[in-house]
C-alpha cells in the first residue's frame, strides 16, 4: 500500500452562513464540522497523513477549538492562499513524499463515507485519479451566449464532489501550472495537465455544508443516522 | 389578468422513500406534503384553478386524507397516466379554457415561494414560458461514449425545477406531440414543439422531496423558518 495523504481544505469565511464563525468551525452535534470531517478520514486509515488547510487568521481559532473540544487527532495545519487552487498547492507543498496518493477533500463535507474514501484511494492507485461525483436528479439546460437555452441529456452529466484523489507525481506536475479561471476543482487542474480523469460514485448524502439550511439538515442527519 | 391554472403532479409511489404511503402523502409538520404545496399556490391567488393529478388508485386515499385533515381547498383531482408526460396531459385535458396561463408543479416541492410562483406567471404572460431553474453549486463533467469525461463550464448550465408555466395555446399544441424519451419535463416538450423557453430564477430551498433525508430536512425547515 502506497503512502497515503489527505489535504482537507477549509477556506470558508461563513459569510453565506450569516454566522460570525467560519462555517467549518460551526458545531453539528457535539463537534465542529471540520472535526467530523477529519474523523471520517482517520476512521478510514489510522496512519493517514492529514493536512488541514485553513486561512492563516483562522489557525489560532482552530487551535483554541482543539483545546476546547480536547480534539487530539494528529493533523498538520497549513495556511491557505487566496483561492482554492493556491490553498491546495500550499497543502501539497507540505507533503515531502515523492510517491503515494493524495486525496483532496472539502472540510465542510463531513458525511463522506469510509467506502467512498476507500474507493477513491484504490481507484487512484489503479488509474491515476478518482473524482467523486453524482448523477443529476433534475433536468438540465445549457445556456447560449444569446440568452437562449436548450435541454441537455442529463444522463451524460455528473456533479462533482470530493474526495478527489490522485497519484502524487501527476498531481504535483499538474499543480505547477499557472492558475486558470476554469480551475474550479482539482480534476480540472489535473485534466488541464493532460492526465485522464476516472470518475467514482459519490452520494447525495456527501453534502457540502454552505448555507443555514444545509447546517440544519446536517444536525438532523446526525440525530437520525440512516 | 388572464385565466390562471396550476397542474400539480403527484405521481410518486414512495418506493425511494422506503415508506408505505406515497411520498406526497407523508406529513411534514401538521400536514401531508401535497397539502402544503397546494396551499402555496392558493396563497398566491385565491381564484387560481388548481388541478391535482394523482395515480388513480391513490385518489380514494387522498379523499380520506382531506377528510382526516379537514382540508377543504377547492381543487380538481384527476387520474394520472403511466408517465409524467401523460399525467400532465391528463391534467391539461381538464382545463376547458382556450386561453390563459398554466403552471405545472411537482407535488413534492412544498417550499416554492409566492415570489417564484408570481414571477413564473408574469414571465409566461409576457414571453410564452417561464421555467424555474437554479445555477450549479458544484463543478460538472460531461461523459463521453468511450467512458471518458471532461470538465464543462458550470456557469453555462442550469438545473431545472418547477413551476414551469406556459401560455395555454402553445402548451396545448406542444402536448399534442407523440411522447419522446427525452421529455423529462414540460420545458423539453414545449421546446420540441419549437417554442422558445424563458428561464427564471428558482431557489435551492425549492426542494423536491424524494428521499428520507429530504423529508428530515423538510421537517427541520418547517420548524425553523428563515
Amino acid at each position: 500500500m502506497k503512502n497515503r495523504f489527505a489535504i482537507i481544505v477549509a477556506g470558508g469565511s461563513g459569510s453565506r452562513m450569516g454566522a460570525s464563525a467560519p462555517k467549518q468551525f460551526l458545531p453539528i452535534g457535539e463537534l465542529p464540522i471540520l472535526m467530523h470531517t477529519i474523523r471520517r478520514f482517520r476512521s478510514y486509515d489510522a496512519d493517514l497523513e492529514i493536512i488541514v488547510v485553513l486561512p492563516a487568521e483562522q489557525i489560532p481559532v482552530w487551535e483554541a477549538l482543539c483545546r476546547q473540544y480536547r480534539f487530539t487527532e494528529p493533523v498538520e495545519v497549513v495556511a491557505g492562499g487566496q483561492t482554492r487552487f493556491q490553498s491546495v498547492r500550499n497543502g501539497l507543498a507540505h507533503i515531502r513524499s515523492d510517491d503515494g496518493l493524495v486525496a483532496v477533500h472539502d472540510g465542510v463535507r463531513p458525511f463522506v463515507t469510509t467506502e467512498i474514501i476507500r474507493n477513491s484511494y484504490e481507484t487512484a492507485e489503479r488509474t491515476g485519479s478518482a473524482v467523486t461525483c453524482v448523477a443529476l436528479k433534475d433536468s438540465a439546460r445549457l445556456l447560449h451566449a444569446d440568452g437562449s437555452s436548450q435541454a441537455v441529456d442529463r444522463t451524460r452529466y455528473r456533479l462533482v464532489q470530493t474526495p478527489q484523489t490522485f497519484q502524487l507525481p501527476l498531481f504535483r506536475q499538474a499543480f505547477r501550472a499557472d492558475e486558470q479561471v476554469f480551475f474550479t476543482d482539482c480534476a480540472s487542474v489535473v485534466e488541464h495537465a493532460g492526465f485522464p480523469i476516472t470518475l467514482i460514485e459519490g452520494s447525495y448524502d456527501n453534502l457540502k455544508i454552505t448555507t443555514p439550511d444545509d447546517l440544519a439538515f446536517a444536525e438532523q442527519k446526525l440525530r437520525t443516522p440512516a
